[in-house]
């Protein structure tokens, strides 16, 4: 799993500066954050409605297009999933997901 | 980063059928698929509202959330991060991220 | 305010079971009950961005599409506006906004 | 209908600078314009969810919120559902439904 998710932002960081006519990646850097959260939410949607038609393959397919415009929006503002393993590795160390429950019940 | 989403599958999956009464996990999986779909959704709107802010540690905490939750609208489904990477290096595989750009244009 | 509303509606039913290859509602109707939430979800994420990136324009125009989609999704069940405004004057009727925030909090 | 709208959008902006201890609308203004969008967003992922799971009841619950914190979102803005209106009229005026079409596909 570490490979992919490596693998998927050297690819995201590799485009960014790509040419927005052949680069899907280069195209969303050009089109700016907005355009990015947009694609997020859009994904979000999408991943949402797979999951109440009970389709899988659509749900894997639209957590997969979740994850790589989220790597993107991350890339976009310097981040990157290390920063959001970090925060997950911090939670799980502080308390676990108990500290989750707390948080936001 | 591999064994942050492990652990973090190992904790979902170990606390699915545990006491809604003090697990988060479990009181997920109680309140069904609807409302497991609707936390993906919010946390998404949650990232997207972040990015829009450029505030940078909530979009890190934002996204660390979108994850939990959707490895537990996964998990609701029989499905994994697994499954998610595998669709991630299938693409990657067939025509790298051209072929994303041709899917969805 | 009130004919804008209907007419719309009108417009809604009018075309639903008209020709998908002239008309942009009958194709909406054609796509789906999931393709129409698909369109609702979006719009809503085109408002959040635009009312974050204080465009005013763009959070009018955003709004317009929102109401637009949400007519097709009600009509998809054989609802209408008139059902959400009784809703909303049976909350107003009950004990006004202040029933809204004992249910919401 | 109009008078709906009308009313709700005079609860809106009567209660607007009202006490935050005691008013919904007052304590959807204090929290700021990320928080009233996150509402409008959370709202519509609701929307979604109750149209997929077929539910009526809840698809014209969940409008009704969608409608009362869009209303919140314009006003936070100062702008009104008559803007929208506006809009919605002005596309009817240029081309019907047809404008909508070849600006959306």
């Amino acid at each position: 799993m570490a490979e992919t998710l490596a693998k998927l932002e050297q690819t995201i960081i590799a485009r960014r500066d790509g040419d927005p006519s052949s680069s899907y990646v280069a195209r969303l850097f050009a089109s700016g954050r907005a355009k990015i959260a947009q694609k997020v939410g859009e994904e979000a949607v999408e991943t949402v409605i797979a999951a109440m038609a009970a389709d899988r393959g659509a749900l894997v397919s639209e957590s997969a297009d979740l994850l790589f415009h989220l790597g993107v929006l991350l890339a976009e503002q310097g981040l990157g999933f290390k920063d959001v393993f970090a925060e997950l590795d911090r939670r799980e160390g502080v308390s676990g997901i108990a500290e989750k429950a707390a948080r936001k019940d």
